[in-house]
This record gives C-alpha cells, structure tokens and sequence, in this order.
C-alpha cells in the first residue's frame, strides 16, 4: 500500500531559507498584506491534509476504478467527488487566481508546491483543478472584461472547471494543420465544429459546468498555425446573468484507454457547431494558447516531481522495512534491512539528490514568474521563460528514472500493483508525453530559447551563478562552477553548428543544462543551512546529499559534454530505407 | 495495432557472417550432421512464421484478457493454446533439448535467435516454453539417469512444462532465509511443505503435467544458503511407467495483479507435504539451481532485446506514416513524416544502434556457451559466465530504454492502449527485475565475476579484443581501441578500492563495460560486411549506424567512468534517519 506525507519542511526550506521568499513578498504591495511565512505554512499544512488524507490512499483505488464513460456521461472514483469538494471550499481552486476576480491570489511560488503535493497524491486527480488553473491564466490575460467578471469567479471557486482542446486525430505537435472551424454567427458568436482528441477533463461530472479553451480556424485564416484562434466553448450555456442555460453541442465520444493515470478521463470531444466566444484576436489563438501551455508546462514538473517524491518515501520505507542478505554489520545470522546495502543507498541518494533539486529548482522558477508579474522585471521573465522547457522536460525525464528506481528497489514486489510502484511508473511517463513532448521542449530550447539570441539569456544568467560561486563559497562551489565553465564552452561550440546540428543534439544538451543547474540548486541549499535554525540531522543530510549529487551523479554530464560535442554526421547520411 | 516481423535477415547476418558459426557448426561432431546453414534458416524461418502469426498479432489480447484463476485452476487467453500446440508440433519446445532425450540438439546460439523471436511477438507466452527448457538444463545436468529418462522427453516435447520455485514472501534476493521444508519420506522421496511467492507459469492447463523446481531445506540443513536442496516436484505424481497418477499437494493459492506481462501466471503455490524428489546432493541445491538461473538469466536478455526490437520496428513504421511539422525538405505546405525531424531520427537511431549490437552480443554470448559445451573450452565458460550478468542488466535495461524512447515516438498515441507500445514498457520492465534484479546481477559481476580474479578474465579478453582491433582495422576500430584502453584503466583503479566502494559502483560499471563491448560488437559488425554478398543498403545502413555508435551512444561512457572514477564516501556518511 502506498503512503504519502507530504514534504513540508523541505517545501519551508525552499520557501524561506533557500529563496527567502517570505522577504520577497513583504516587499510587494500585492502580497504584503495577504501572505507571510506563518499564513504560507498554515496553507501547506492544510493542502497538506487534503492529499495525506483524501487523496493519497486512494489513488490506488482510482487506478483500478478510473474515469468511466456511459451514455454520453463520465464518471470518477468516488472519492474525487469528495476531495474535489474540499478543495473548491478551501478555495485551493483559485489558489494563485487573481484577488479581483475571487481568487485567493497567492504568488506562483507557493501554488507550485501545493501543486506537487497533489501530484503526490494523484496525478490523474491533479489535472481537474489543474487544467482548470491553466485555462483561468489565459482567460484572466486575453479574455475582455466581460468574459473574465463572468467566467472567472466560476472557475476560481471551482464550481466549474476548464480544458484546453487543441489535439486533432491528424495534428498534434502540428497545430497549423487542424481542421476545427469557427463560423461567426450574427450575434458576434461561433458555431464551432471539429472533432479535438487526448481533452483531459474533456466531460465529467465533478463541476455543473466545463469551460473549453478551442482552437479552430475561421474561415479567412491563413494557412499554418497563423491561422488559429482560440474560443471559449462552454459545455452549457452561460447567460448574460452567469447562469446556466442550455446544453452546448460539444459530446464526449469515447475516452480513452491509457497506460495510466485512469482517474483523468482523456476524452474524445465532438463540436457539432458548438458555440464558442472568441478570446482575443482572431487568428492570434496560438500565442494565447501557449500562455496556458507555458503554464501546464510548469505544472508538468511538479508531476514530475511529485511522483518521484512519492516513489522515494515509499522505497525508503521499503528499505528500511525489507530484511535481506548480511551486510555484515549487525548479527550474522540474520538478514539486515536492505537500506544497508550499497547498491540501495545509491539509488534512494540518486532520487533523493534529485528530488529535493528538482524541489528548489521549481521553486525558483515559480518565484522567476512571480517577480515577472509582480515586479515587472523583464530578466525574470527571460529566464522563466528559458528555464520552461527544462521544467517541463528534465524534471519529467527525472521524475520517471525516479519511479522507476524506486521500483527497483522493491523487487518484485515493485512489479505487482498492490505496493502502487508500478502505478507511479504509469502515471508519470505521461508527463514527458503531454503539453508538448519532451523532444519538442528540447528543440524548443535549443533553438528559440539558446540560439535565437547567441545564449545571451543563458550566458547572463550562468555569469549570474559564478559570480555567487565565488561570493558564497561551499563545499561544492569549485566543482559547480568548473561544470559551469565547461557548459558555457560546449554552448558555444554547438552555437556554431548548423540547426540541423542543434536539432539532434537538443534533447543532451537540455539534459546538460539541467545536470549543472541541479547543482546550482544544491549550491543554494548548502547557502541556506544554518545550524542555529536546522537540525544536525537536516544539516548532515543537505550536506551529505549535496556531496554526492556533484561526487556521483553531475559527472554524468562528462557523457553529455562528449557526446555534444561529438560529429553526427551519420544520422543524416541513412536513407528513409537504411532506418 | 502492434505488428511485427522477425529480423531474420539480422539474424543470418549475425549467425554466418559476423561469428561465422556455421564453419563451427561444421567442426563438431555432434553438430555438423543436425546443422548447416541452410537448415537454420529454414528453423529461425519457421519460428518466425509462428511469431508473426500466431503470437505477435494477438499479444495485445493478451494483455488484456491475461491469465485468469477460478476455482483453483488457471486459464489462459485463448490463442496461447494453439500457438503452444505449434510449438510442441513443430519441436520448438526441445530447440536446445539433448538428442539423447528426444531434443532437438541445436546449439544455443540458434535457440537464442528463437527466443528473441517469440519475445517480441510476446513476453509473456515466451516464459512458458522458456522456464521448461531451463528446468530440462538443470535436470539434465544434475538429475540421475532415472528421472532424466522419464521426465526430460515429457518436457522436451512439450506435453509437460516446468517451473522454477526459489523465492518465498520474505527470501527473494537472499534465499538463505527460506523456509520451505523437505522431510524424507520411508520410500526415498520428500514431502516438501511452504509457500512460494512469483512462480512463474506456476500453475496453468497448457500442459498435462507441471515439473516444479523447488528449493527446500532438509531437517539436518545448515543455515543459510548452503542449507538448501533442490526438489522435484511434479503437479501430477509420475509412475514408474511415467504415466500420470494422482494430483501432488501443490496448489495454486492466488495469481499475481502485474504491470505486465498479462498472460503469464504469476502464482503462489503452496506445498502441502507434497510429494518430492531430491536433484543432486543434499544441501547442493543453490548451485543445482543456477544452472537453471544462469540459462534464465540470459533468456532475459532476449526479452529486452525482443521488446526492444518489435518496439524500434514500430515506431519506425509509424515514424514513415505520421505527417507533422514540415521539415523543409519537401513541399512548404504539407506536413512531412515525422522520420524527417532529427530529433525522431535520433531516438531511432538509438533505438537501432542499441539492438543490433544487442543482437551479436546474444550470439556471441550463446556461441560461447556452445564452444563451452561442445569443446569443453574453459577459456569460453569463464567467459560466458563473465558476460552472463550483462547479458541479463544490460540488455534488460537498454531494452526498456528503448521501449520508452519508441514510445516517444508516438507521442500521446504512444502512451494509449491502442497502439501496444506501453505494453512493452509494462512488458519489458520485468525482465530488469526477476532472475535476480539487475543490482544483483552488477555486484554478481563487480565482485564474484570481476573482482575475485583482479579481473583476469576480463581483462584476458580485453586483451585480445585490442589485438583483433589491431589485426582487422574498421572505420571504428580507432575510437573502439581508445574506449578499451579507458576502461582498462578504470577497472584497475575500481580494483584498488575496498568492496563497499566496489558494490556502490558496480551498476555504473556493468554498463560501461556494456556500452564498450557493445562497440566492439559494432567493429565486428563492420568487418562482416561484404560488398559482394550484401545490399548496398545493408552495408551502408550497419556502417553508418556503427559510426552513430561511436558518435553518439559511445561518449556516454565518459560520464560514467568520471563517476566510477569519482569518490562516492558521501553515500556512507549518511545515517539511516539522514534518508
């Protein structure tokens, strides 16, 4: 059986210690008056609870039972009803909404926590209130006035939910080549019609209404994915007053049957000239879209995130539990717990030295898009904006070697369903796949976010962390910032290749990149240790793991450096035939 | 829909040209009248029609339906009856068995290239013939002349199928704790009483009689593992006459809820003084058993390599069919098949570079244990059994990479149902964990197989790997030499460190000696080629993908040997409460 406690001291860490963030938002005029360090605790105890208590013990259970479509109705595992219904009184739902609109306002910085608390707890649950989010951000920045007074309260407060359909059977990372059609009505309105495929959230019953973001064409639109607009398709009607009215012509046609994640029902949906509300200017839906898709980008990472944190504590527990084989260390004559064995402490040490920069490392993105909003500081909306596609990408690759070594640990007893590791592994690897997947975050950073400006933003920022190395001194700064050096001169001996080149090595280099971040995270945890405040124990552990993150796992990115740096001419010499 | 076709041109390619086998066939006397050449093919041909077309196209039905327990019997999906009656018709059952006995006396390396076949048309089935031919090993090796004569043409000819019966609720990896008991009975045989977990086709009505493997121990037994016995143990006790008598005390206590491999029966079976029969000595019992667990270990293997190779084949079909995204290379308007995009092209690549090598590491492998065999060769048995734990790790682990990267492929449509490739993930993600978890298999290579000899054995065949490097100069044979050399270096300075340092990096070492070997594998590849024998296509399909071997996967060693070579004392700093 799988358990889960959430890890709010290490959260708090981050927060307080590692990002001092509490300073951060005493110094907004927009926050000082709504969070401190108390109020942030006493909201990560409470959301805390909810995944502790009404989430994680039964993920299991929603695994088995999963999203269920009859008669043109889906429903979920019982308990999400529930849960849901906590969450939408506790006003986690709006959480990070914005105050004006009945939002709780809260910075992105604590939201993303809590977010891998529910990812903890069951990714597949996490979607509702999470697409939810996404599609609340893209209204609250491209919606008129009128659309977010009406829509947004809604949403916030969890009564209704949100979705983004933008799959097409034919057209996945493609977009430019979809087919749904908006045809303007008389009233100012669309009669969408298309059919939009892998809807997560597309149709269920946990809120009276869903909100579907749309992207369809019009009919003068440009060929390509400078043709798109983005519509609000409601599943009912919403009055000039906000209430509902009719039924929308948008079914469910069937869900779909996946490897994991079987409590998010990922529907089918068809637009039988649905109609939709036009958010935004036409033909300008795709830049729309990807506020949301920047911000489910992130998300991704706490998923990620989430279930390796959940695999650790499971295989630690198991560790310690599990007696078998001498190591020779306590009676001979009886088996000790596998925690002993060395080849278990490596992989626990592996996730954990992972895991908890992977914890700071989310973190600092959150606060990058906090200062961006809050600050308007056009340098920390660069770098958010450069560090998306490593959330989203590394921390899921991450995230599924964390599952999958956690299971290891197990045995075989990992293999069968009734520990829950095997259902880790299944929900997680969804998270390299969706929103993008991870070879296109990686083109995504190589190409638009490195080479389109020389690595300017990259270089500024690593400039950035070797001046720290040098003012704050660790254990490990010597070896982060030799790492440092060597990734600023592979940058720019791949900066000098043709985009061929920088294609077949971006999936490395984002890797490389993350590797040296992590261990720019642990440079910052090992700044944040201080024994008056910390105990010997948090001391020794931070240090110890911080140690072994740049001893065993950041020289693997010798590997990346050569291989980066290594000719590929072969894989353009192979025939379509030759494959 | 998941399709495959069996890579018998590969195969031959491996068999004849790289390792030349038929000439050695040809040189023993117990081979060279059963097979030449041209009846291989005609085998490996005639196995692969089975593959093709019994197994692989209803393996997704498989999974589905599974093996299913009521009323304490075990049925399984409908098709593996009739594909398991073609196997025993068709004498695929006894491949490998002794003529002696009513086998067919093939060499393992032709058995090997069958059990990569049925592998890839389906995991799950492949354990039913796949766990008899082990158990027929171990008889045959250690049984007396009585119980091989009756039992081994039963098993060789499919009419009865065996299991192998070690681990118990609480004595996986450590069986020294086991606690299953043998109490002689008055006429010689034992009455064996304890439960046994993860027992593999444990109980089923493919066959009329199940031969069960079982480790006990004996009253007078010494603790630990040099205390227990082999039994066996048959489901239906056998007369003198070998006819079938009444029911054993063996019975089927539950089947196991999997990740995968569906269609196998994972059972408990529970021994109620059931009736046995020692194998070999008393308390001899473990190392009668390894036979067994050295023949499964490289069966692994082929289940990595199979899964692998039908998820590349796959991927690639639907990499040519999928249009997203315009590459430029072709009308600006249309979107071109994804197999255009270097990211696409570099997972394929991969992929394929991976199995190839795979595939002639299998049948060096096998052809060693064939030279051991047939020539009593001690040079090949310390080497087979030197290669025995990366066959096993490293193929298993490169095997579920490669399931995961062709799942990729597919993006969202690879992670549902539909299209069979998250079933060999699920599939595939066993074989890195039974017949000892591949951490087992690296400290079994680190320290018995490496370390206990100051790695003569290895180094021995380094040594002559760099000679025929010299000898037969290739494209790679430069970059291959520079890459032996290296790990030359950082084995003796691994050899230097105390066993705990040793156990820590014993995973990352395996794998570099697997990515070096496995570039040898790609030198030999390279000097098989011949122009006048072989397509254009072909020589330029295994040159090219050798060079992206040395380009691309090769480098990757350099991140591991700076860990291998990198202090790790952090990981034993850490107290437990420090996890």
């Amino acid at each position: 059986m799988s358990q889960y406690q959430a890890p709010v001291d290490d959260i708090s860490f981050n927060l307080f210690d590692v990002w001092q963030l509490d300073q951060y938002w005493q110094q907004q005029p927009q926050l000082q008056e709504l969070i401190e360090a108390d109020t942030a605790k006493a909201i990560l105890e409470e959301a805390a609870k909810i995944c502790e208590q009404q989430l994680a013990p039964y993920s299991q259970i929603a695994d088995a039972v999963g999203a269920q479509l009859a008669d043109g109705k889906v429903s979920l595992p019982e308990h999400y009803y529930t849960a849901y219904q906590s969450l939408s009184e506790g006003g986690w739902t709006g959480l990070s909404g914005d105050a004006e609109f009945g939002g709780m306002g809260m910075p992105k910085s604590l939201s993303m926590m809590v977010d891998e608390m529910l990812c903890s707890a069951d990714i597949a649950f996490s979607l509702y209130p999470g697409l939810t989010a996404g599609a609340c951000v893209t209204l609250l920045q491209h919606a008129d006035e009128q659309m977010k007074a009406c829509y947004l309260p809604k949403l916030y407060s969890g009564e209704w939910s949100g979705t983004m359909c933008l799959t097409e059977a034919h057209a996945g990372s493609d977009l430019g080549i979809m087919r749904t059609t908006a045809k303007p009505d008389t009233d100012g309105s669309y009669l969408i019609s298309g059919s939009k495929i892998f809807i997560t959230a597309g149709e269920h019953d946990l809120t009276s209404n869903i909100i579907h973001l749309v992207l369809a064409k019009l009919p003068d639109a440009p060929a390509g994915s400078r043709g798109i607009s983005l519509f609000l398709v409601p599943k009912f009607i919403v009055t000039e007053n906000c209430d509902l009215a009719e039924r929308n012509a948008v079914n469910v046609g069937s869900i779909e049957h996946k490897m994991g994640i079987n409590g998010s029902a990922t529907c089918v949906l068809n637009f039988d000239g649905a109609r939709g509300y036009l958010i935004g200017e036409p033909h300008r839906g795709l830049a729309c879209m990807f506020t949301m898709m920047n911000y489910e980008r992130l998300s991704m990472g706490s998923q990620g995130l989430g279930a390796a944190e959940r695999a650790y504590q499971n295989a630690l527990a198991y560790a310690k539990d599990r007696l078998q084989g001498r190591t020779g260390k306590t009676d001979p004559n009886k088996a000790d717990a596998i925690l002993g064995h060395a080849d278990v402490r490596r992989m626990l040490l592996n996730i954990k030295a992972m895991n908890e920069a992977g914890r700071t490392f989310a973190t600092w993105v959150a606060n990058l898009l906090d200062r961006a909003k809050y600050d308007g500081c056009a340098q920390s909306a660069q770098r958010a904006n450069l560090l998306t596609p490593i959330t989203k990408a590394f921390m899921t690759d991450r995230g599924l070697d964390a599952c999958i070594t956690a299971q290891q640990v197990f045995g075989g007893h990992g293999y069968v369903k009734e520990w829950g590791m095997e259902q880790l592994v299944r929900d997680v690897r969804i998270a390299q796949i969706y929103e993008g997947t991870n070879g296109i975050q990686a083109a995504d950073f190589m190409l638009r976010k490195v080479a389109s400006d020389q690595a300017a933003v990259l270089l500024a920022l690593l400039n950035d962390i070797q001046l720290e190395l040098k003012a704050h001194p660790t254990s490990i700064s010597v070896v982060v910032e030799k790492r440092i050096t060597q990734l600023i001169d592979v940058s720019h001996s791949l900066l000098a290749q043709e985009q061929n080149v920088l294609s077949m090595n971006a999936c490395d280099y984002l890797d490389a990149v993350g590797y040296v971040l992590y261990a720019y995270m642990w440079q910052r945890n090992l700044m944040a240790l201080n024994p008056a405040k910390h105990s010997a124990d948090f001391v020794a552990a931070k240090t110890q793991t911080a140690m072994w993150y740049t001893q065993k796992v950041l020289p693997k990115v010798d590997g990346l450096f050569s291989s980066l740096q290594s000719d590929g001419s072969a894989m353009f010499a192979l025939t379509e035939d030759q494959f």
